[in-house]
């Protein structure tokens, strides 16, 4: 088993280990007194997990109820929030209980904010089962949910009580939602390791090692929130790729490339376009697009860079008259660069 | 002017002052570099006050906009949560700005919460402007708002960057809402303050000394609220007259007596009770029946105690066997009482 300790006010644990579904009970019972706890998952995810949850759940001596809500990005609204609060009322969960949030990255925001809002606050315990939300969404205490006027919109910063990864529940994933998770992958080792770039490139199976990757994704998330909580420094860098990743997904009205999948392309583009600028070792831009070859992730986009760069002006303008931008160095290494807004249509366009 | 300093990881300010509200930019200009600020106000209050703060906002650098919803109990719910977070979203309030609660404590509930979870929380002045807000919300960093099940399911804890009090807006107020504020100010009294006791019954004129009165609660409150932050002792001393009053609100659905109202019956009935009993000093009762009349205040209910005591052993069943009980052993001093929930219904039956 793979531990990592996120420290802090709150400080929790992230436990990784093959097959740690079976035994969650165990570990939550650890970490807190609670009589009930609640299960909230989504259509997809229960059917395949809910059970050995619950079993261990109640094993180790918990009153056990579950919340399922309908899979997808269609329930990321406040509607869904609202029935959470409502199955936390009618189970009578108390400020001692315990959510217990089982799926992907939706379920995981919208889980932890009901927890972190309903009585003003109670513990949750994460198990995300998707490779997204494992590499991505168990360190920073990051909870929301969408509204119909815009995303992500509203939050709350709360923290997990723990946090279990089971890499097993990764071999029930389409390829999509794989893919998801491996363009995020790919990010921490281009911002960050260039070790675990070369681990990537030669590994034969990626499931073989996936437990090894897992933690070091999120071991260099942790470090990087964890040296920057306020968000105004190096824990941009975690955006890598994702300027051009929104204005992607947002041309496609999210019906198009995974998250994952147009972050990939945002990184190839950006360094594309920084290494003609001299801003980045010349061959970087090669190397991330063998990675994304080598894990069949899109290295392209439908669409034209005028385009993208007219959907990020408006993102922005709002903001004021620069933009951070974050660009890789070369592999391994990335900072981030202020940018004049005026700039980056010719930058990003003659760039390309 | 009087000034509380409420201490913590984010202190504020606590301003009394007649007339204050027409200089109410100037102060919050003092505490934040906010360029925009959205008044948050409902239907009753904007039109009395609404320009007032508006102008003196514009006067200090504020690009001002306001969200008026419909005035009333009725409006406390998610969707007029959502409506505001849309109006923060439309008038594209950043993380920087400001949020600015012009009313009652339904006004300042939720416009705290809405300030609290959009985009993770900005910052925000209440501007209290009824006698229960004032003595009540000032202090306690309490926001949230009602779901169509139950009363206070959600909220969060979100300290105001400022609070604004002017006693002159208590001029405006309808008998009931003063009542409702006199209830809590007495409640006060008979906890902590044999003084405050003394000085609200020999005054000939609340209205003269309203400034002062406002004062002495408000920083008794903060005293209470800083010596037991996470509510586990000298906090619940707040609630006195409260299960009571709950249980009465709730038998009169939410159509009778006003909540300072209910305290007050509350207060008096648990008093009458305790003296039998030899917990508290006897003539007190009497002392507060005297105070609650020299207000106006009711001293009876229609309905009889064991209806409320079967209402506040359903609200209480599911918080374990015993429930803390709220006694006053003479004016000016109280303590609470852990009692096993069995014997609450000839407590007070017996008792009365």
């Amino acid at each position: 088993m793979r531990k990592i300790t996120v420290s802090g006010k709150d400080e929790y644990e992230i436990l990784i280990k093959s097959g740690i579904l079976g035994s969650c009970g165990e570990h939550i019972r650890k970490v807190t007194s609670a009589s009930r706890a609640l299960i909230i998952s989504d259509t997809n995810v229960f059917p395949i997990y809910g059970q050995t949850v619950v079993a261990s759940l109640e094993q180790n001596g918990f009153k056990v109820a579950s919340h399922i809500f309908p899979a997808g990005e269609a329930s990321k609204n406040l509607a869904t929030v609202e029935g959470m609060i409502k199955a936390l009322c009618e189970n009578e969960l108390s400020r001692n209980d315990i959510v217990v949030a089982l799926g992907g990255g939706v379920t995981g925001d919208m889980a932890g904010f009901a927890s972190a809002i309903y009585l003003r606050g109670i513990n949750f315990v994460g198990i995300p089962t998707t490779l997204l939300s494992q590499v991505d969404s168990s360190v920073g205490g990051k909870t929301g949910c969408d509204l119909t006027f815009g995303k992500n919109l509203i939050g709350a910063f709360h923290n997990p009580k723990l946090v279990l990864i089971d890499p097993e529940t990764i071999k029930t994933l389409p390829t999509r939602y794989k893919n998801d998770g491996m363009g995020e992958i790919v990010k921490y080792a281009l911002i960050k390791s260039e070790e675990l770039y070369n681990t990537l490139l030669n590994c034969k199976n990626i499931d073989d090692i996936l437990t090894d990757v897992i933690y070091t994704c999120v071991d260099i998330k942790r470090q990087v929130v964890e040296n920057d909580f306020t968000e105004k420094g190096e824990r941009m860098l975690l955006n890598f790729g994702h300027t051009l990743a929104h204005a992607i997904e947002k041309y496609e009205n999210f019906c198009g490339l995974a998250h994952g999948e147009a972050v990939g392309v945002g990184m190839l583009c950006i360094t594309k376009t920084s290494e003609k600028c001299g801003e980045t070792e010349v061959g970087t831009a090669e190397k991330i697009e063998k990675l994304l070859n080598k894990f069949s992730l899109p290295t392209t986009f439908s669409g034209k860079t005028e385009e993208l760069v007219n959907i990020m002006l408006y993102d922005k303008k709002r903001r004021g008259d620069s933009i951070n931008l974050v660009l890789c160095e070369k592999v391994g290494k990335s900072y981030v660069k202020p940018f004049p807004i005026s700039k980056l249509g010719s930058f990003f366009v003659e760039g390309k």
